[in-house]
């Protein structure tokens, strides 16, 4: 790369996450930020490491993904995104596409973001979204999860909603919205915090599916989140629900 | 078999045609017929010979195909849901399950049978709707073939709307119902009859569009359906967009 020509791309994408896993690079398996600077490669012949807004798991979707990379070609900013598409796989896609200042990085720079998580809650129709939601039809107290959501919404200790096997020493994260929203056979989660723990989307919803299903009042939410142990809330909902849908800067 | 104790079981099932070349069987290639035949050797130890409401083309879809087989099996009918559901792929699944009368034939003795057809009309989000609609952001004027529409209804010769391949006698076919709905991004097309052509609610689907494109009037139909002549339709409206929704007796 001509380091006097350098300019960094910053790209909005969405992608079906049912056939990959996850975002981040690995050896032996199919992964959306290897098909990108794959794709990337074919076009520039640049060797790019490419950063995301958030490394979504396996078979976690997108669609609003953010990443940037650096590159010495003279592509004008809006042809990155169709000339993207022309040689990436169907199940990823550029939505927009621009230049920015070098210094940007899609993680840190990020005020919020917005993750949605689907729970489909019938039998009919479950084949067209077993790959694109939680097929959960157990009956749920919808009230009673409201109710438990507010207790999330806040600036708390997270811990208790945070896999085992993250790094961060930080904790503390600020969740500013949490909306429940019923239209059967659809439950939607929409979620928004200045950045989230691993798998925090997950076990939260998780944890308010088993207060949907009785298992524990909605008080205990507070209990949970003041415990700081993992082993304190609910089940870590099934990946193919969870959707990055928004990175807000 | 034993001949005195064959009873008829009718299967009521939904698939995502995606992963599939069609229903009927065919060698060396994934069909849904050969699943479910394969589903019930496994439960059963019979080869059974099953008969559909309706031969899907491949990657179309059903959420309601009606079909039915022999068994000697002793099997109780509300069982048969859940022991091939145990066997079949997750693709595949079985809704409903009964004995019926010996005479039954899913397609002989359908009085209707109601496809739906789903245009998705955005970029955004379009990742997740490859396999589940046409995807197709023109602008379409929906008045103008909401007008057109208004033709199809009633008992035609719908030998334009019929791909050739076909080897039906008779192109008489009586449509009671053809209802466009715009819920943007989705536009949905619904459609009953008492039988349908080979690729009929595909060419009606692609004819529709044409109009909204603007590429002739709506009042073209009437002569489209008048001419008898494949040629003078619009395209076949790709197979991705199309369910088989249910089955009337």
């Amino acid at each position: 790369m001509n380091r006097d020509k350098i300019k960094r791309v910053k790209l909005i994408i969405e992608y079906d996450g049912r056939n990959y896993h996850g975002f981040q690079i690995q050896n032996n398996a199919r992964t959306i930020q290897a098909e990108i600077e794959n794709a990337i490669f074919k076009l520039t012949g640049e060797k790019v490491s490419i950063a995301a807004a958030g490394r979504t798991d396996a078979k976690v979707h997108a669609l609003g993904q953010v990443i940037s990379f650096d590159t010495s070609s003279t592509i004008p900013a809006e042809r990155w995104k169709y000339a993207l598409n022309s040689v990436l796989p169907g199940d990823i896609r550029v939505r927009e596409s621009s230049y920015v200042a070098k210094d940007f990085h899609p993680r840190f720079n990020a005020i919020s973001k917005v993750y949605h998580y689907l729970i489909y809650r019938q039998e009919k129709g479950a084949v067209f979204y077993r790959h694109y939601a939680w097929i959960n039809s157990d009956y749920l107290n919808i009230d009673e999860m409201k109710r438990a959501s507010n207790f999330i919404i806040g600036t708390y200790d997270f811990r208790s909603f945070c896999s085992s096997g993250s790094s961060v020493k930080n904790f503390t994260r600020t969740v500013k919205k949490l909306e429940i929203i019923d239209e059967f056979p659809f439950l939607w989660f929409k979620i928004e915090a200045d950045g989230f723990l691993y798998n925090m989307v997950r076990i939260i919803t998780g944890t308010l599916v088993e207060i949907g299903q009785g298992k524990y009042p909605a008080g205990e939410m507070k209990n949970i989140i003041e415990a700081r142990d993992r082993n304190r809330a609910g089940i870590t909902a099934p990946p193919q629900g969870l959707y990055l849908i928004e990175v807000k800067y």
